[in-house]
C-alpha cells in the first residue's frame, strides 16, 4: 500500500454520534408527525454525523468525473467506439453532455480528471493526471500494475481533498470511459464471488453475441487472474480501470475529509463498494442517488446496504445522477434548519384559541 | 353534474402527438445512448404533449393546498386532534410547515384554499372557499351532499384555472385535513372494490384498537352508503372530504388548462384517481412524485398505471412531495433544450481528429 492511501484509510472516522443525536432531537421537535419526512430526516442526521454540526449546507456542489479508456474494448464488449471517451471527456468539460446540463441546472461544478484517456491531448477544464494511454486488455493480461492502481487511487484522493480545500460541501462521483460497465462488472464479481451472468446487463446497442462475449470475457479473466476478493486494489488492478480506481480514491478521500459524497450509477456504486471494502466506515459518508438500470447496480447497493432515492431509469453515467441528488440533500438540510418547531408553530396555544371559534368536535 | 365540471371534462384533450414525436426525435439526436436518461426523457415528451411545444419550462411553480376538516374524526380514527387542521392551515400560509420550507427551497408558490376547516377564521394567504364547517361523520351519515361535492370540485377547477391565468407552468396538489387518510382509503375502496384491510395503513401514533376501528368504520360506511364505483362524485360525497373533492377538481382543471400536475402522496393519488375515472385523458397530465408510505398509495398508483420517481419514505402530505418533483421536471426540460446533439458535440468530426493523436485501438 502506498503512503497517501494508508494515511487516508487511517483518517476515516466514524460519524459524530452527538451531532446525529442532536439532529434527531430537533427533527422530533419539528411540527410534523414523527418520521413523516422519512429519508429527508435521515439525510439531515447523516450529514450532521459527517460534519459534526447540527446545521449544514449543500450549496457548494461538485461532481468529480474520472475519464479513462479500457483495453478490454478490443474484445468487442462495448457498443460505442473508444474514440467516444475522448470526445465526451472534452464535451463534459465544455458543459455539453448530460451531466453538464444537469450540473449547471443544479448549480454544481464539474472537475474532469483524465486518468487514462487513450489520446495525447490537453483541453481547458480537463485535468491531466494520466497514468497510461488506457489500461491493458484484461482478456489478455491484467489491466494494470498494482502501482498504477495505487497511483490512480491517489489521484482520486487528491481530487476529494482539493474539493474540501475549495470549500465544496457535497461531492458526486462520476466517470467517462467506453468499456467501463465491463470493468465494473468484473470488479463486482471479484469482490462478491458472483458470476458475470449475475452482474452484467446487456446495455444499449449490444446484440446477443456481444452480450455473450461480454460475460465470457469477464468470467474468463476472473478465472485467469484470480483477483483476491479480500483485496480491492488487486481486483481493480487485474480487471478494473483507472476511472474505477480514481473513483474509489475519491470516495475514500471524501470520507477522510468528512465530505458527504453522492454515488451516481452502476460504475460509481462499484467504486463505492471498493472503498467500503477498504474501510467500512466510509459507507457512512455515502448518499445514493438514482437506481441505475444496469443489473449490477442493485448487487452493489445490496452489498453496501444502501437504497437509491430516485427511480428515473437512467443509465448514462458521467455522474449525471448526482446533481438532482444534491438538490434533495440541500432541501433536506433546509427543512431541518427552517421548518417551524411545535413551539414556533404555536399549535394549541393562545394564538389559535383567539381565531378558533366554531369547532364542533374536540380532538 | 354541474356546468363547470361538465365544461371542464369536455375540455380535456389528448396530448399533442406531433409535439411528443418531435421531442422523441430530438432526444434521439442528443449525444447519449438512446434512452439513457430514462424518465427524464419521458418527462420531456409528456410535457411537450401537454403544451404542444417542443421546449418548455417549469420555472413558475405552484402547490395548491386544499384544507378541510372531516367529521369522521369523531370516531377516533385520527392520531391528532382536529384543531391541528386549523393550526397547520395557518402555518402552511405562514410558510412554516414542511411544504412551506420545501416550496421556498424549490422556488414554488403555495395557494392555500380553505374548503371546510372547522373554524370561522380568516388569515392572510388562506383563500376562503368554505363549503361547510367540515364534513359530516360518514360513520353516521354521508359525509356531504352531492351539491357540496360538486361545489368543492368546482373550487378545485377554479384554483387550477387561476394558476394557468397567473402564468404557472407546473402545479402540485396537496392537502391539510386531520382524518383524510380515512376518507381517502374509503374513496379508494369505493372506486376499486377493495376492503379497508387492503388500503389502510396504521399511520403514526395509532394503537391496535385505533387501527382496527379505522378499518371497521370504513368498511361499515361502504356497506351502509353503497357508493357507486362508477361515479366518483358519489364516492367523494358519501365517504370523502371537501379537500379530496377540491383536489379532484384541481387535477381536472389542470388537464383542461393543459398544465402538468404533480401528484403528492396517498391522498393526492386518490384524488388523481377520482379525476382519471371522471375523464381517463387527464392521467396524461399527471406526474407522480414520491412513493408515500401509506399502504393505499401503491393501490392508487397501480390503478393510475403510474410509478413514483422518488423513494423518500415520506408521509407528511401538504403537497410536500411536489417541490422536489418540480426540480426534476425542470431539469428534464433543461436537458432536452440544452444538451448537445451528436452534431453539436462534434463526435467523429475534424474537431476530434485534430486532437486525437495517439490511439492504440480503433473502436
Amino acid at each position: 500500500m502506498d503512503k497517501l492511501l494508508n494515511e487516508t484509510l487511517a483518517a476515516i472516522a466514524a460519524p459524530d454520534e452527538r451531532a446525529m443525536a442532536a439532529t434527531r432531537e430537533r427533527q422530533l421537535s419539528l411540527a410534523k408527525p414523527p418520521r413523516s419526512l422519512g429519508r429527508l430526516e435521515d439525510i439531515s442526521v447523516q450529514i450532521a454525523g459527517i460534519t459534526g454540526k447540527l446545521y449544514n449546507r449543500a450549496d457548494r456542489r461538485r461532481v468529480l468525473v474520472f475519464a479513462s479508456d479500457n483495453g478490454i474494448v478490443a474484445e468487442g464488449v462495448a457498443s460505442a467506439p473508444q474514440s467516444v471517451t475522448l470526445a465526451q471527456t472534452i464535451n463534459i468539460a465544455r458543459g455539453l453532455t448530460g451531466v453538464g446540463v444537469l450540473a449547471r441546472h443544479c448549480r454544481a461544478e464539474i472537475d474532469v480528471i483524465d486518468l487514462g484517456v487513450n489520446a495525447d491531448f490537453s483541453f481547458p477544464g480537463v485535468r491531466n493526471e494520466k497514468i497510461a494511454m488506457g489500461t491493458k486488455n484484461f482478456a489478455v493480461e491484467p489491466a494494470m500494475t498494482r502501482e498504477q492502481a495505487l497511483a490512480a487511487i491517489d489521484a482520486g484522493i487528491r481530487a476529494a481533498r482539493r474539493a474540501k480545500d475549495d470549500g465544496v460541501e457535497i461531492l458526486g462521483i462520476g466517470e467517462m470511459g467506453i468499456g467501463n460497465t465491463s470493468t465494473s462488472s468484473a470488479v463486482l464479481c471479484a469482490l462478491t464471488g458472483l458470476t458475470a451472468e449475475e452482474t452484467v446487463s446487456r446495455g444499449g446497442g449490444v446484440n446477443d453475441a456481444g452480450f455473450a462475449r461480454k460475460k465470457a470475457v469477464i468470467d474468463g479473466a476472473l478465472a485467469a487472474w484470480k483477483p483476491d476478493p479480500a483485496d480491492p486494489v488487486d481486483a481493480l488492478a487485474k480487471v478494473g480501470g483507472f476511472d474505477l480506481c480514481g473513483m474509489t480514491g475519491a470516495f475514500l478521500g471524501a470520507a477522510a475529509s468528512r465530505l458527504p459524497v453522492v454515488i451516481d450509477g452502476f460504475i460509481s456504486a462499484v467504486a463505492a463498494l471498493c472503498a467500503a471494502r477498504l474501510n467500512p466506515l466510509c459507507a457512512a459518508y455515502m448518499i445514493p442517488s438514482h437506481a441505475s438500470m444496469e443489473r449490477g447496480y442493485a448487487v452493489a447497493m445490496d452489498a453496501l446496504k444502501l437504497r437509491p432515492m430516485l427511480a428515473l431509469d437512467m443509465r448514462l453515467g458521467e455522474g449525471s445522477g448526482c446533481p438532482i441528488a444534491f438538490e434533495i440533500v440541500s432541501a433536506a438540510l433546509d427543512v431541518l434548519e427552517n421548518m417551524a418547531t411545535f413551539a414556533e408553530a404555536a399549535i394549541d396555544d393562545g394564538y389559535l384559541s383567539e381565531i378558533r371559534a366554531n369547532e364542533r368536535f374536540q380532538g
